[in-house]
């Protein structure tokens, strides 16, 4: 398969490698930025390019992986009227690309990419969604050369997916970021709660999240609750995330 | 050492296991219930007793390890004058005990334990209080037979670390069991997001958290927020946690 992407953020970058990993070709990799698209481009093994009209007409797909209030500026702008073109998005419905494209679909892998930090895409979830059985094919067969966890499924789940992707890994990492700023004032070290960490995310490895909770308020321990709040007690924010989650859990009780 | 442990929880379950595998003698198990106590000392060769006046005079520690409620109950009716009596709790004071036994210290584990699931102590963060050098230096001792990682530090570092850990283990699980939440309406299955779960565990096992983050809160992506919180309508609690998380996270990108 040939592909063009346009986007050279962490989605494209860590998606386009693997893809080219699998025996794609990539033929293009377009970024307003010329000298991100070559980055990216070296990489792979593609041309750079940051002005559409460069773009290829003879790619069999294109992959539209850049911020979500970027894709429709995209779409007016992709001069490929009978190719297939995807998103990379969440949130974003499939349907905006088919307002322009008649193969449209979303390719979406469902994982946390930071720079400098190589994953593994065997092991990542990879949801299709496809405005037509043949597009659904197509966008599936690249998918299982990437990752043996392909899945197909509407906008409505994958936005849903999303949301609890980020109470999953967005606001547990921010909890984190709590925890070490609370460590830090008192001169301890993350590093502490490391091995803390690894095992509360060992433990929902192999079972459901709200049949391994611990802690002050799965206990309904209202004196230790006390406690914690009132250490929390020069933090307002972080008092106010403590006492909200702590309702939360102990509402889980009843 | 022989040893003693009042309680037959989760912490007493791994922690006296854990210490009779480094090759110290646990004399007695005691529980209010008799059978609680016998399932524990079984796997100790140790005796089950319920009753305090069946406490040994002759054990070099006596480890307390029942709920924070209970230790000053445990500690009026435990007749060890002049012996080495710990607790295992992260808020307790170490001054509790002390009023009552001049050999006083805590024993803190720095994890989350379940049932049925087997930890290794080696990794384990073992937090020492003391009232004495000397007791100190004991408590160090046998915590360095369990674990590479042993911490002398205060009442007040152990209680803000107490609170850290809350953050960084039960407020994390719950957030968990808030996306199988959304996952299950959606009849999608939690499985799709474990990878994800691992991956940014994975990330601050090297990173410090704040440089890490992802997501549309990191981003001020407000287009994505508001689906999100749109999304959430029809379950205001998780709603309300959706908004202040991502508020909490804009807030650090000032």
């Amino acid at each position: 398969m040939n592909i063009v992407c346009i986007g050279s953020g962490q989605v494209a970058t860590h998606l386009v490698q693997a893809i080219k990993q699998s025996g794609q070709t990539i033929l293009q990799v377009y970024s307003r930025n010329l000298t991100h698209a070559q980055t990216l481009a070296d990489k792979v093994n593609a041309q750079a390019i940051n002005q559409f009209s460069q773009i290829t007409p003879n790619a069999d797909l294109y992959i539209i992986a850049v911020k979500d209030d970027a894709i429709e500026t995209v779409l007016q702008s992709l001069n490929v009227k009978d190719k297939c073109v995807v998103h990379t998005s969440g949130t974003i419905s499939s349907a905006v690309i088919s307002k322009y494209f008649k193969q449209a679909g979303v390719f979406y892998p469902l994982q946390t990419f930071s720079k400098n930090k190589v994953v593994s895409f065997k092991n990542i979830p990879i949801c299709i969604t496809a405005s037509y059985p043949a597009v659904a094919e197509k966008l599936q067969q690249l998918a299982q050369k990437l990752s043996d966890k392909v899945y197909l499924i509407d906008d409505e789940k994958r936005q849903a997916l999303h949301v609890a992707a980020v109470f999953a890994c967005n606001f547990p990492n921010h909890l984190y970021a709590i925890a070490n700023q609370i460590l830090v004032q008192n001169q301890l070290d993350f590093e502490m709660i490391r091995p803390l960490i690894a095992e509360t995310t060992d433990k929902v490895m192999l079972n459901l999240p709200h049949t391994v909770q611990t802690g002050p308020a799965s206990r309904a321990d209202e004196i230790t609750l006390n406690k914690h709040l009132n250490l929390l007690a020069k933090l307002p924010a972080i008092q106010n995330i403590c006492q909200i989650l702590s309702d939360s859990i102990k509402l889980t009780l009843k």
